[in-house]
């Protein structure tokens, strides 16, 4: 376990002791979101790529030595993180590249990358001697965290737009979740429970202002250095709508390079939804900061038009030399069929975006023939199938009758 | 890869070379399904625990020596396998046993246990030649033969029940299958997919009479012994439909018996739904042979009145001194929930069907307080949202405004 050093201000600069603040800067509000940092010297001393190789921990925890938990007893046993890492030989081929690697993140227990915060936040959550955690959110985060709180007996609120897929709200209730569902958008669920979680103490595990879960999100990011042996790749794709994975991506990396494990970031591409793209919008306009949109977009986990993260990613994408790009619905869905078709990685829309920006920019030629090119899939397709059957024809309908069958195919 | 020494039928005890019968026993007829037999002595010489001990590949074709592909590049890189085995603490409390393990075979690929059969389904059809891979299937079996087909490059042909859950079909579109949709039940469709494989010379994968299948599957059990240390459970619960996946995990543990890796075999429970248990009435009855049913059950994956691999299943149970259970729809309903909520594992229906079993034997005092139990949930809950919605309560719908949710939450 890591003992935090300190927590910086994304915006102003300012430090405070682990326990000063709670989540985001007293001096910047809301938008100051707090970077965890370590003793690296103190760290680098046993925590080591040799000790790595012989770790038989294939989960996330496996870097315990850099992440935010103070009781290791406050682990959960749920089986998070060491998703696989497929080189896909046909998308290299296809688009022009040296290598792309696919990074299945919907192979997680609750089927997202979000698995790999709420781990945290739960351990996190217990270690403050909390009994309930809270969060708002688009679906993903919010099934991942009553999964998380119902193995470590904690009890969970999650706040949730009306408009989140049935599937990720009957996955919540299955976990024993009480689910708020808000009428109205992101904002509106994030509001709410900001409010509701102040009221009655509850651990918020809102990703955008809880600088621990970008901690666990970071983990992503580390397993891809890992399991490239160490050399980073030269670009790494994500969605981004909150802005926290792609700030967990960055965390990572910059972690990686405080302690000698790499020399070199790799370049972060940020993807948006083309109707939900306020991040992109700050990129493209050198803007300081980010003006908040009404999202439209069927990516329901990247549809968020005020995000609370949007500080990190922009430094993730301004920092690393990095890149953004927009995609329309009907790029998403067609990603969505290409990725599954070519690579056995069925995600879910806004698990497909990162796939669906990688393929405008390498078709418009961004894209080196000598670049190694990494491309998260933050989210199981199970997750959301009212848009997988937007993206795909009709089942043949037959009587168990072969001759009636032999007339309505051809093989 | 394990080379085959023979084939030999479960019913007459016939043998045969590998290539001399593709599916089932000419003598015995569709019956006749046949186990696949190594030269354990031989492989005894190179394949060790020790060797396993030194693996880095954590995916069940680290079993490769007795699985039977023969061409090593017929492996599709689709991790499958070497799913998590928790140790649930609160359930061997609440329901008075040793241990109970919970086997989370939802984490694979396409998220259920039938990726493992795909797997070696797949490389099959590719050691054979064939260009077309087919089969029968409520919807599992379906969706992971089209994953692994896509990946590999194999045309597919899918024939299911019209009543198949849309997550599935959907999840099999977008691997780009060509599925037909049978007016009919299962038994209906598999009858429509023998006709049209025989026709065109397809690759079938129906893993109730191809044996090379249940070679993949028994992967699971293989797991469960090396992740307890090679010490088998005293038993095992999984969901029985076709009979396969029980057949999987016996073959496991009589390859492992062989090879001397273990020293006992578990004793196999299979549970079937009540609306949908020939295998259960012809154990209990001590039957020769299955009376095919009608199904009703809503756990669609085991919805099968006609189960091909009634032999195997019937022989797994008796020969370990195992049992049969059946348990109503309620109760796998109730069954969901409790395993969400106790160990974070999200099954389908079918997926706690196992568990739903143990709980009720427990219940009628079964189990010894001595007893290391392990449970397989064979497939991941996101599958059949429509059942896991009927499982739990609505969520709470409110105006986004904190004083209307204070008037509607308790905490």
């Amino acid at each position: 376990m890591a003992r935090v050093l300190m927590l910086k201000c994304v915006l102003c600069g300012r430090t405070y002791r682990e326990r000063e603040v709670d989540y985001t800067c007293p001096h910047c509000g809301m938008d100051g979101t707090l970077d965890v940092l370590y003793d690296y010297d103190e760290i680098k001393k046993h925590f080591t790529r040799e000790c790595l190789e012989k770790s038989r921990d294939f989960t996330q925890w496996r870097y315990r030595d850099i992440l935010p938990v103070n009781d290791e007893t406050n682990i959960q046993p749920l089986e998070v993180g060491f998703t696989p890492l497929y080189d896909s030989g046909v998308l290299a081929r296809e688009y022009g590249a040296k290598k792309v690697y696919i990074k299945d993140d919907g192979r997680n227990p609750t089927a997202s990358l979000k698995d790999r915060a709420s781990a945290v936040g739960v351990a996190r959550a217990l270690d403050y001697g909390k009994n309930t955690i809270a969060c708002s959110s688009t679906g993903n985060a919010a099934s991942s965290m009553a999964g998380f709180a119902a193995v470590a007996g904690l009890k969970s609120f999650i706040f949730v737009p009306e408009s989140a897929p049935e599937a990720k709200v009957a996955q919540l209730l299955i976990y024993g979740a009480t689910v708020v569902l808000v009428k109205g958008n992101y904002e509106d669920a994030f509001n709410l429970s900001t409010a509701a979680i102040y009221k009655f103490g509850w651990y918020n595990r809102n990703c955008g202002i809880n600088p621990y879960l970008v901690e666990g999100k970071k983990t992503c990011g580390l397993e891809i250095a890992e399991q490239l042996g160490w050399e980073a790749p030269d670009r790494i794709f994500i969605a981004v709508g909150d802005g926290c994975c792609i700030s967990g991506l960055y965390k990572a990396f910059y972690d990686l390079k405080a302690l000698g494990f790499i020399d070199r970031m790799p370049k972060l591409v940020g993807v948006q939804a083309a109707g939900s793209s306020p991040i992109y919008h700050a990129f493209k306009y050198h803007l300081p900061k980010v003006e908040f949109v009404k999202p439209d977009t069927l990516a329901d986990s990247i549809a968020v038009g005020a995000p609370r993260n949007w500080a990190k990613a922009l430094r993730a994408v301004r920092q690393t030399a990095g890149d953004m790009v927009t995609v329309t619905d009907e790029e998403i869905l067609e990603a969505m069929k290409e990725l599954a078709r070519k690579t056995g990685v069925f995600g879910e829309p806004a698990g497909v975006t990162g796939f669906a920006g990688f393929k405008k920019m390498a078709k418009e030629r961004y894209i080196g023939m000598d670049e190694r090119i990494a491309i998260v899939v933050t989210g199981n397709g199970l997750k959301d199938i009212a848009s997988a059957r937007k993206a795909v024809a009709k089942p043949i309908l037959v009587e168990p009758d072969i001759n009636e069958l032999l007339k309505r195919i051809c093989c």
